[in-house]
């Protein structure tokens, strides 16, 4: 079988890091090429792996959904797909609570089947789950399919985060009042991207809420609040950690494959040392290929085996070094890249060729989202990065995201709907009852909210915890940090439902 | 000269009321005519008297909009203007307050002008004065006029409070980094639909500003929160309170004016009573034109001659009662009315004949806004209410938006996007700084905030306000309990500028 990179999850990398010539990156200007494309999301839209169904029950329901929720067009609806539980639902009589994921930028079954966090815990709360999907993925799609949705500009112009965020409010505001559950609070779940909308939503629309566990959510990942080197830090760190050779390795690397690259037959020749399954056509892909192997092994570097993006070892970078470092003397900077990237590429040993993503500008759902309100500034240190160094260049990135879908990013926009500068002080007395769970091997915790903010917007941070570890099924191998991080979770989720409990009993009116 | 009826607040009255036999409207049915118009606004987009340019000074400027903050179409965009005055200002170094007036549904410079109250304050907090116009009105055109932006539903489309909103906090982002004042907090004002605005934007964009002064806001005028009959009922109640034969003889007077119309010459005879310019095409344009002067005069019922919606005296709600009752002995119940209501329309005595607004399907603005988004439910109580009793009837009014703008309503959307069931429990432990003021003579106060939410937010109730006086410049002639109002307010403001200058002197950061 080939194997293509699977993944879905907010990754956002920037393909112009590679140095156009041999010498060593770490010397070289930041001279990259091409230099007019856009970060760009690897994401597919929909994921191979087939949910294991049997493992969760759920109802599939659509809702008809307005195409724009902040104008009055005469536009087309759409079907906005919803997978619902209510087994251990206690039911409106008893103010039964509703746990409600914020689907993101992908297939909703692949999240709900990834959440067993919520699927965990729904019992012991009497809650019901609700698992809606993201307008423009999936199955829920405008305009009727998947084509037409992403013809365009145009036909993708309502794919936005508040446009979404009304999709839920609407969908729960008319789902409580036909099982007349009013009085039945809503807690919100999220990770990733969709942990930024979970916050978001608490903040935006707390008489919809009454509580948001937001899990590697970075929403401070936005024009300067956070240095745009962080990301790339992070994912490099969790390689020196295990292994500071790796890390040259992977550093000094880069300039192998440009070098490599450049001769005569050199596209054929790295199409042979990585076995590609068809002749490579530029560098960059190749480059990319590694980059997103990189970065996802950061974010899924989990201790136990998972098969979340891909199926993995448990501490799977501390397996990729040992592949790297560990490859037979004498092989060559790219043979022993190329074994440590078939840990993630390949644990299963079952692909005979790899195919790249070859069509990096195609109209994935987060490339858009990216061109447009999802603006994340990325560089990479010459010095602390292990990737190719290389500085933010916002007008390069504009002109990408105009050529690939003729859009112009709003890159301010965010922080201005959403806010993200000063959070600390805007929030010290404002908002309340969000959790913000980040591990700090998860290259996304540097976008994160890491400190509490006040007595009920709290951050949860883990040492050894990866990309929303928190919100998957727990397991026998879970170490005691991380089911001490769960605890703490449900007692914390049990208090806003208690507080909601004790407000509705309260006689207090306006 | 001829008088219009000039307003242009927050007014949604049904037009529906008048019965349509001559018999008492307390023991009718509700049978109206006719039945499938909706509520309608009485306001112009403009207003007749010119802003005394002399007592306010400001720049205009304008500031160029995206027309569609929640997509990313590729719109045109417009020219929102806005008023700016920094002389008071104490700058950035000193970090300098922001004060923002929610620019609403008219002329900005009107609003301007009848916000003394802000700009009477602004000295002493050195602060920068600043009055956005709302989108849509004024000369915040889209599609660069007026004739354009109001062509029709399509063109119409974006003017919604959410826009509105993105609107205000888009121009004072770029403003405050133009000016490196992003460490100027900004406080937020607004008076009627203003004042939901200034709350909602409070709100939904805590990081943009500290507070907000939300004077006469009925954001609890939406859906069922509060009974449909209770705009009509402080009406009435303003006027038994004067004199309970003023009270009866209006009631009365509903079926007198049918019963005159039905006749063969009734119109002509009509016409002649009330001094019309032009012979009356129906008894219900007439009835409108009543039903606004008895609603205008219950909101602007202040204690002081004032010039706002019209000239008028102080109290002026007792003098139309005096005139009313004290009409020469022989008048008729309609020369009675026609005496009364020249109070509101011609207190001056410079009219010679009264023109009616006879362009009740007119695409003013607040039509506009009162089909789509700003439903608010109004019915007239057969017993307590002194106009013609009705129903709230949602079919005719949507049916009645349709005919006229081609639009349907979506009744349940603001609840869905801003709240306001359980507002208490709900801003109980979330948000904070907000202050609604409301006059209990004010008719909008039964959907205002009466009651304190929490520490911070909190209700300033008067007794004898009425629609937003708090906001109007101070005058020798205040009564007692308005000084001590505005001295509360300045004080909670100053409360929320302290508690932004000790944050930021903290070293707290996230």
């Amino acid at each position: 079988m080939a194997s293509t990179p699977v993944s879905l999850l907010l990754l956002f990398i920037t393909t112009v890091l590679l140095p156009s010539s041999s010498s060593s990156p770490t010397s070289q200007p930041s001279d990259v090429f091409p230099s007019n494309k856009p970060p760009r999301f690897l994401g597919k839209h929909s994921h191979p792996i087939k949910p294991n169904h049997q493992q969760y029950r759920y109802e599939t329901l659509f809702f008809s959904q307005p195409l724009d929720h902040f104008s009055f067009l005469d536009l087309p609806r759409f079907r906005q797909r919803y997978l619902i539980n209510t087994e251990h639902w206690v039911g409106p009589s008893r103010s039964g609570p509703i746990f409600l994921y914020c689907g993101n930028e992908g297939d909703i079954e692949w999240f709900a089947v990834n959440t067993g966090f919520v699927w965990d815990i729904a019992p012991r709360f009497g809650a019901m789950i609700l698992f809606p999907e993201h307008r423009y993925y999936g199955e829920s799609m405008p305009f009727g399919s998947r084509e037409e949705a992403y013809r365009n500009a145009t036909t993708l112009s309502y794919l936005t985060a508040e446009q979404a965020l009304a999709d839920f409010a609407l969908l729960i505001t008319d789902l409580k009042k036909n099982l007349s559950a009013e009085g039945c609070p809503v807690v919100l779940f999220g990770g990733s991207y969709g942990g930024m909308l979970a916050a978001w939503m608490r903040l935006k629309y707390p008489h919809i809420a009454v509580g948001a566990l937001a899990s590697s959510a970075p929403i401070l990942q936005f024009e300067d609040i956070v240095p745009p080197e962080t990301f790339y830090n992070i994912v490099s760190d969790s390689f020196k950690r295990e292994s500071s050779s790796c890390f040259d390795t992977i550093k000094n690397s880069w300039s192998a494959l440009t070098s490599e690259g450049h001769k005569d037959d050199g596209l054929l020749q790295l199409s042979k040392t990585f076995r590609l399954c068809r002749k490579l056509k530029s560098v960059q892909a190749l480059a990319d290929w590694l980059d997103s192997a990189y970065s996802y092994l950061a974010m899924v570097n989990y201790p136990y085996p998972s098969n979340f993006l891909m199926p993995l070892p448990g501490y799977p970078i501390k397996e990729l070094c040992r592949k790297i470092d560990g490859s037979p003397d004498g092989s060559s900077i790219l043979e022993r890249i190329f074994n440590g990237v078939s840990v993630y590429y390949n644990y299963t040993g079952e692909v005979d060729c790899f195919q790249l993503d070859d069509d990096p500008h195609g109209m994935d759902g987060w490339n858009w989202q990216a061109c447009t309100e999802m603006v994340m500034p990325m560089s990479s240190d010459r010095n602390t990065s292990m990737f190719p160094a290389y500085d933010w260049d916002y007008s390069a990135f504009r002109e990408g995201c105009r050529m690939d879908f003729q859009v112009t990013p709003r890159p301010r926009w965010i922080t201005t709907e959403f806010g993200g500068h000063d959070i600390g002080h805007v929030l010290k007395l404002f908002g309340s009852n969000i959790i913000f769970s980040n591990g700090l091997l998860d290259p996304w915790s540097g976008g994160g909210v890491l400190k509490n903010i006040s007595e009920t917007i709290i951050a949860l941070v883990t040492e050894e915890g990866a990309h929303h570890i928190d919100l998957r099924s727990s397991t026998t191998e879970d170490p005691d940090w991380l089911v001490e991080q769960r605890a703490t979770e449900i007692r914390v989720i049990q208090g806003w439902l208690d507080e909601f409990h004790k407000k509705v009993k309260a006689t207090f009116s306006i």
